[in-house]
């Protein structure tokens, strides 16, 4: 028969911490607690399970669970000593929710359990403190009559206000006895108004009542949009844990306190916590009164009230013993609740702290130095995705803001500077720190966002232009601000009430979206000492390798500072955006014949060269993989009458033509035209001019370098393997050319971008043509689910809303669809070339969830932005370490 | 050891006709008329396998060849009783190409092959006839110095002429022996001025010169084009046929001829052929003398020249028996060439005829009906591609034409009326029969495309928006006719020195994509008789059903009458674009509010219900498969000012405000962008009232009608199968509503589209909530190859040419991207649920090859445009003969 019911105290537990599934965590760790011998008022935990049976029954407990509740409340009466709902020596019990997972607030809680008119008075008795026993009457009804018969707390605070308000008096505790068995009498009047019946008697009642509405409370909204956010199963369900009541509030020598056993923010190995006297934990979150300090030491921050160091030494003393072995044991920082009864003290929770990224490291390498965990658990303790905060230079948490707007977080990091309204402008004024604000942004924009400190916009989401863009060089941008009006003509932009003109100052907050009026100072990353051990580790562990997505020396650069093993893909494009170049390039598109062609190319070529010399010199002895141009060739066309003009000029040929040819070369969908290997096989003398560039510079690097050259040749959009055999011929034949020209021999490798479905179905043909495979996930996220990037920002948010996507499929692989497509790839392209390399480059590269899908597939190599580097390094150390750990238990 | 060389002649042969394969199409029937003892002269081929040897090895014969040519000539000079090089009696040889396929002109031949100096006075002394000997040796010098030695034909045809003019005569018949043999001086030392060596007098030598020639005609450049366009692989490699020579030029008792036993234009069981008296066969084809009809019946429309069944009445009446023996022993019409030297018949070549679609109809009616064939091997014989010839209007070919220009054929037949540049002024003027002229098409113009008899296009390929709308109209259209230039303020287009105006008549040939000057009358088509007959048995043994694509009652109406099972997709889209309905269309799209696109969306339920009502009606019994709203709401956005100010009004809104919202709704990537099912997630309003439309139009169709109303609703662009679920329970409600309001309970199924690569992948998802799947083929092309349909264009030649696709995707199915995919969704779909209904819909429902393809896919239907479904229908039972057999074959 399925056990439904585990019971708990006097030192020993049918539960233990591993049971966490059928026992929610606060259940488990009760139970673990009284087996360690800590001293934990008795209780009993309700299955998840019966949660689960509840929900499947349409709302009916299963048979035998009232039967086992019985035996486990006679079992705490026991230990307790005393009887619920007797008149003479009542127990009263709390009712708590408690899920597998963490859902703080999310779920209701009833304290105090048992009261009654009768028992109320035993209490008095039994405690000689009546003010005490009315006191927790009058709250057990305001909370039983909000959680379990619906009617707002707020009913009753009314009455107590007016109650204060009557006796003249200010605190809670300034009410005597008598004042409070009024305050009973009115609540439960009060009660009867709305239901037009009593407040419960009878004692089983009630704690049925209450087991059912912390069962109910599992799908109430905001625990429903809770799960949802944190991607928690409604399938899980939660557990009830009955426990029986220990109080701080009957007098001075009780009180309530949290702790953490580290410090949860700097992660500094230091006791850290609050406590009340005299109160119960509800007290000490709602903020009543101040909370006081545990530790002398915590006066520092806290202030001048007494620490509990000083107010009770002694029964700190025992608290410390006991957060000592907790830590011992649970071997990680712990987060936990206590209570003092008259100088007893009571275990009441522990689990694992929540800290920030920078304690998060500090307390792992410590560990690791204490001897309490391994390496490896160091790593798993550490949030990947938590690292981006450490990453980007921060707002000083002290200084003082003046919140303009908000929009997206769509690149961390905050950055200050004037404002300023177009590409060109911030190029002009770069000098002087500048935000680029746009409506949104295109690639013609991409050099000014260079020049630019950050990005915000009005329009796109996550994965607009301006997002992706911003993400790859590590600027901080805020998208999608959709409160404000820009005006390009007047040079100003509206928000609310404020309005900011070209030249003044603004801060943007890329971790939050936040935008702030003037210049807010910030705070630079540290990336040594914990840091840096950390990723030792990380490196030491996985087998991924980790390269970065970068084309300029700065972002090259930065990439090499986060420890990236080499380039996994240097967009070309991104190159031609200067203003120098543009001209030559639209020079070249505008171009009929391929001898005008070869012209505008030629002018090209010496500014590519330069542009790869500068890449093989600083990335000296890791690969470089070149991708060659991409996009569709209307990304460069002139739009602007200034800009016709000009390209005319520089093509000698009139406006009309240009115009004329822009209009030709307009796309209906250009991420599905003429773009990418399209682009090569059409016009090769593209590619050749590239190509050439590419090796023109490996062969004068390699002649003043000790350390290798290694360039990686990246064919985009390849969906067949004539394409590939086409374009590596071509590739091939220009590096025998510049080898004779110069005299020094490059050893190379030329491989395609794997971001077509048919590409991933044909990866077999392909990969006789291909030394590595890179998977383009972006694009092949864009084909296989039929979604444009640029224009999802529409319905994806509906999309989740609705539940029909769990996320942003741009931000995390979709493995049972592009992932599935990528392993297909994987297999048969290893078939064809077992000597293959794989990797995938593109906005997942960075995101932990898809580094691990990346493991699974047994790629080779994941490529980021240079600012992902070191999130992708440690998600791959805990890919590694999960993998060998399902492999020795495989074996 | 391997055998490369086949013997034949004298009533036996080494090969037979199975083996064309080895023998090439010639080859093999030789040897098959010799074995049925039919006077053939004797030879040998020599195989493909040597060729391909050939190019394999560097252009060397494989070891062991000579020795068996040596060995067939032998057996050649046994029978005919002459020796090759002799110069007493010698054997004089023809040299032949013939690959596996026929490939008209496309290789070369050698006749009069062993003549020299020595020889030619052998041939003119055993002959007696001088004037023969000489004209045939100064033949071979021609044909052999342009073949083999690479001196061009026109060298000598001057000296042939310049000696004609001489003697003051018209005909080569008319020079005398000595004139012919001072021509072959002349002959001979223009090659030795040309080559600086004489020409060639070792037999032996020319012999193997002209294998050599042969085998490289294989990769000449003709050749090579030639098997590109008719998909012949390059490596099947062509066999060499060397035969004796028979003369039909050694007088006038002897000619040659080339005969089909049908014929081949209108199929009718007549003997159908000419020839001419003392020629070679070169001669009738080089058209030098107007050639005889063969029968008395042909002079009908020969002309006044005698016929050979009057001329040689006994050679005439051999040759019908041999061509009646022919036509029995290979039951088929045969294609064969004869020569009669001195009044003995020599039969030289026979094939398979080719022939139109009509006769190829009428030819394999007539031979079930002669019990030549089976009703398979009927159908087998038809191409199905062809029978669009005979679906729609052809022009009347005896009618005089004014060629105006040429465009790609993108909607096969015929139309004429006058020319109009606006789909307004199609509408306006219908009734005087318009042909719409565009640059390019869009959706703002399908009501003016309906309107129109004709499409004619200056810009987009055979897929472009204008060819597809075109062929699922089944209208005429001529596209990308890049020569035109429309000025759309003037209302004329040029063409070279030829102006149109707006009003003046034009007709337009899609089939052949030819544009007219003026009013060309035209032919209409005929589906009964044989077509019927064909048709009847085609749908007896096809196991695909066949559905069209349709949403007016016009095409409704076609679709049924060409043999449609049903709709297999209704484009509810199209049924938006009438004047009044894309106003209140239009409205729905720019409100911002649930309310304001309920308001506009009342007004389209009456217009939807009553489109509905129509095609149940017309459809009653059959299945009508509908698709809810597809496309991006940009398609349906106004442009124009007046376009925009007619919203405004209709929607109580500002113009300014209509723009704005336009503004708003553009997509970079509409393909990938708001549209399909995101549209229904999204504002499910739009599918409620469309589902409602069905219903209430099913449930009043219902009541008057005794056949069954089988509404299939088709949710399209799922990408997995929440969305599905959420849209199949929008619809299962109202469809449950219209039955409570009604009292009519109508049984429908509701299906999804699968034309995203995940949606094929996650295909056993998604099948939980689907009865069907239509693969979406367009827009699964589009996403797995990443290929926009609409751009394309611009690259999808050079793709072409350079080999790096072999069709356009768009026309046939991309069987190893596309095709896998399909696969998988099929088989997992059917593995989620057994009895799923699947089918295709788009362009690749009606083309041969595809419809090849679902059957051994495994699909239950196809659907394609109204005037393809008979294509479809014969492809359909073609695939079914193939999948019988290979089936037989198997077990």
């Amino acid at each position: 028969m399925t056990k439904y019911v585990y019971s708990f105290g006097d030192g020993a537990a049918e539960g233990k911490v591993d049971m966490k599934n059928l026992l929610g965590g606060k259940g488990a760790n009760l139970a673990e607690m009284c087996s360690l011998g800590l001293p934990v008022p008795p209780g009993f935990t309700i299955t998840t399970e019966v949660c689960v049976n509840y929900y499947a029954g349409g709302k009916k407990l299963p048979a035998g669970v009232e039967a086992e509740v019985k035996k486990a409340l006679a079992a705490i009466e026991k230990i307790a000593g005393a009887k619920f709902g007797e008149v003479k020596n009542p127990l009263l019990v709390s009712v708590r929710s408690g899920a597998r997972a963490s859902m703080p607030g999310m779920m209701d809680t009833v304290l105090n359990l048992g009261l009654n008119d009768a028992t109320v008075e035993a209490l008095a008795a039994k405690t000689g403190n009546p003010r005490f026993a009315y006191d927790s009457y009058r709250r057990f009804i305001q909370m039983y009559s909000d959680v379990v018969l619906g009617i707002d707390h707020y009913n009753f605070e009314e009455l107590l206000e007016s109650k204060k308000s009557d006796r003249g008096v200010e605190l809670d505790t300034e009410l005597t006895a008598d004042d409070l068995k009024a305050l009973v009498g009115e609540y439960k009047e009060k009660v009867k108004q709305e239901l037009k019946k009593p407040f419960p008697q009878d004692v089983q009642e009630q704690l049925w009542g209450a087991i059912m509405a912390v069962f109910d409370s599992w799908m109430n909204a905001r625990a429903i949009t809770y799960r949802k956010l944190h991607d928690i199963p409604e399938s899980w369900g939660t557990a009830v844990n009955v426990q029986s009541m220990v109080f701080g509030n009957m007098g001075d020598d009780c009180a309530t306190g949290v702790a953490f056993t580290r410090n949860p923010s700097t992660g500094e190995k230091a006791f850290y916590g609050e406590f009340l006297v005299n109160a119960q934990g509800e007290d000490v979150v709602a903020g009543i009164r101040t909370p006081q300090p545990l530790t002398i030491k915590g006066k520092e921050i806290g202030g001048e009230l007494p620490s509990m160091e000083e107010v009770m030494p002694d029964v700190y003393g025992e608290l410390v013993k006991i957060y000592q072995k907790l830590e011992a044991h649970y071997r990680d920082m712990q987060d936990i609740e206590f209570t003092v009864q008259n100088r007893k003290l009571w275990m009441l929770q522990t689990r694992s702290g929540k800290r920030t990224a920078a304690a998060s490291i500090k307390i792992a390498v410590d560990m690791v130095a204490e001897k309490l965990i391994k390496r490896e658990q160091a790593i798993e303790r550490v949030d990947p995705a938590a690292l981006d905060q450490l990453l980007h230079p921060t707002l000083d948490p002290n200084a003082p803001k003046t919140l303009i707007t908000r929009g997206l977080p769509a690149s961390p990091g905050a950055a200050a500077g004037i404002v300023v309204f177009s590409a060109e402008e911030a190029e002009r004024r770069a000098k002087e720190k500048v935000i680029l604000v746009r409506v949104e942004t295109s690639p013609e924009d991409i050099h000014g966002m260079h020049a630019a400190q950050g990005i915000l916009t009005a329009r796109g989401g996550m994965t607009s232009h301006a997002a992706v863009v911003a993400r790859g060089m590590g600027k901080p941008c805020v998208s999608g601000a959709g409160e404000l009006k820009i005006d390009y003509a007047a040079k100003i932009f509206k928000a609310g009430n404020k309005t900011v003109k070209e030249g003044d100052f603004v801060t943007i907050n890329g971790g939050s979206g936040e935008v702030f009026l003037g210049e807010v100072p910030t705070v630079q990353p540290q990336l040594s000492g914990d840091f840096a051990t950390l990723m030792g580790w990380a490196d030491e562990m996985r087998t991924l390798k980790v390269r970065a997505n970068a084309e300029t020396p700065l972002d090259a650069k930065a990439a090499r500072r986060f420890g990236a093993e080499g380039i996994g893909l240097c967009r070309t494009e991104h190159m031609f955006f200067d203003t120098d170049r543009i001209i030559a390039m639209r020079e070249m598109i505008v171009s009929e014949t391929v001898e005008k062609r070869k012209e505008a190319l030629a002018k090209l070529l010496p500014m590519q060269r330069k542009d790869f010399t500068e890449l093989f010199t600083i990335m000296a002895g890791l690969p470089v993989t070149i991708r060659l141009l991409d996009p569709p060739l209307h990304e460069f066309l002139p739009h602007s009458d200034a800009e016709i003009k000009e390209v005319a000029k520089a093509a000698g040929v009139t406006s009309e033509y240009v115009r004329s040819r822009a209009h030709a070369l307009h796309e209906s969908n250009p991420m599905l035209g003429h773009r990418g290997c399209r682009l090569g096989i059409t016009y090769p003398e593209i590619y050749e001019m590239q190509a050439r560039a590419v090796f023109e510079a490996a062969s004068s690097v390699a002649k003043e370098s000790k350390d290798k050259v290694i360039p990686e040749i990246m064919i985009p959009l390849v969906m067949n393997s004539k394409e590939l055999e086409i374009l590596k011929r071509l590739v091939d034949d220009t590096a025998a050319a510049v080898a004779r020209e110069t005299g020094v021999k490059i050893e190379y490798l030329v491989g395609t971008m794997i971001e077509l479905p048919r590409a991933a179905l044909r990866a077999a043909d392909i990969a006789r043509h291909a030394e590595f495979f890179s998977f383009g996930t972006n694009d092949l996220t864009q084909t296989t689910l039929g979604l444009s990037r640029d224009d999802a920002a529409s319905f994806i948010e509906a999309y989740k809303q609705k539940g029909v996507l769990d996320a942003d499929p741009f931000v995390t692989i979709d493995q049972d669809g592009v992932g599935e497509l990528i392993q297909i790839a994987a297999e048969r392209g290893r078939k064809a070339r077992s000597d293959i390399k794989l990797g995938i480059c593109g906005e997942h590269g960075g995101d932990p969830a898809s580094v691990a899908f990346c493991q699974k597939a047994g790629l080779n190599y994941v490529s980021c932005s240079p600012y992902r580097v070191p999130i992708a390094r440690l998600a791959a150390a805990q890919a590694a370490i999960k993998a060998k750990f399902s492999k020795a238990a495989a074996a």
